[in-house]
């Protein structure tokens, strides 16, 4: 959890986290961290650019499922928190100039503009933790690894200047666990939902599982299928594709914490 | 059904209603058209509106729910239908300049423009369509009229210039056919999803029953209790209160009938 100075009771809650950000104290990822609450990507864009954004993840409901859009220099989000302050309560930023990492600074407070959009898009650490409550094993998590991501051959709907190819994260899971995995995930479409495919990593354009585009390779053994579904990196990368002039996002790993409970997600 | 000379098969598929909606054979309601297909409501904004708008049916997802959002000046909806074209395939539109009603064409092709933007929302008929095949009666069906609909007391978020009270369709249900309402449209977050209130009106602010704001009332019989969903009129009724300087909305039950089929909506 990075610096050495957090407590238990710094991640006990979704605010509890924020305000450990906001301190400076968490400087890190968030994975674990308020294990029931709802984490969030997060895309910070101009106001110029919002339109063909908000579209995009329109179009694009399981890689970019939106959980809340503020108004343009609106850095709260209360249907997310409670005093949540968008410029300091994420543990490390990334802000992006020309489509290039320019800076990944503890605070944007100093960046903020009256322009600026903040768009919240679920997270699979959501239904991750619905899977592990249910009792299917998530071996990425045991081994303390990032999970596997993977750019596929499928097109996402172009929105604007936002466009680029769906990415996928793997999970390995033996058959019984795979169908367990699809009813789970269906109860939460704003968190990607369920599979995007099962089985053939090529009928994806998936050339070998060994070697993720992002995150870390695991195997897929003898009696497991890999099981795809459609991932936050989807709109980051359209965004970095696109080469936006201006753009924030969250650091890696380092995610929105909100009030709300993974389970008030559910849709059924 | 309107003119006279429509003829079954002009019912047998979206594609086949839109073709009669454009040769103005079919002029009329398009209830129990092509039954297993979406039916959506219509909303066709200028661009310099449709970023509010897009963000109003994000905000408000269960009133709102977006099946479709063109380019802007694009009249085509290829997720919803081969060779749909949005200027002649709705049997019959509605005209709004300055909040008033201004025309009721067949067609609107001669008031196209490269600025305008085309939105399809889910309608209740697609639910009502699983109900009735699960064997949950609609009586307001059974007696050929339309769905009660009442504004509520429940502000929708709002967003830019749209906002406005959230309005609900109320159909009488025996318990045990209400909890079968919940399970049922709760796969169909796309066309408004679960109920938002089961039982007392007046804990919407609906002070009788008896005399809806839109359709025709239906009594709820002893051993009945009113159930309540978001309503595709909400949208309809914040542009209109927003006194938009010019948008075009389907006239009431004449809806887009698209190629999608109800079950496809299904999330579960």
């Amino acid at each position: 959890m990075g610096a050495p100075d957090i407590t238990p009771d710094d991640l006990a809650s979704g605010r509890a986290v924020r305000l450990a950000a906001r301190a400076r104290r968490l400087r890190d990822h968030t994975g674990g961290s308020a294990p029931d609450h709802v984490q969030a990507n997060l895309m910070i864009v101009p106001r110029a650019l919002a339109y063909d954004f908000l579209l995009y993840c329109q179009r694009n409901p399981k890689p970019c499922p939106l959980l809340a859009v503020a108004d343009a220099g609106d850095p709260h989000l209360p249907a997310l928190g409670s005093d949540l302050d968008i410029r300091t309560d994420v543990p490390r930023y990334r802000v992006w100039r020309h489509g290039e990492l320019a800076d990944e600074p503890t605070d944007i407070s100093s960046l903020w503009r009256d322009d600026l959009v903040t768009f919240a898009i679920g997270c699979s650490f959501s239904f991750e933790q619905a899977l592990i409550t249910a009792g299917v094993p998530l071996r990425h998590l045991a081994c303390g690894g990032n999970v596997a991501m993977f750019k596929t051959n499928i097109e996402t709907a172009p929105a604007g200047v936002f466009h680029g190819p769906l990415v996928v994260s793997m999970r390995p899971l033996v058959p019984a666990d795979a169908v367990r995995a699809v009813q789970i995930t269906s109860r939460f479409p704003n968190v990607h939902g369920a599979p995007v495919h099962i089985g053939d990593p090529a009928a994806l354009g998936i050339a070998d599982l060994a070697h993720p585009d992002f995150g870390d390779p695991i195997d897929v053994r003898t009696g497991e299928v890999p099981v795809f579904w459609a991932c936050g990196v989807t709109p980051q990368a359209a965004a970095m594709a696109a080469r936006l002039e201006f753009c924030i996002t969250h650091a890696p790993g380092c995610m929105l914490v909100t009030d709300l409970k993974n389970e008030q997600l559910a849709s059924l």
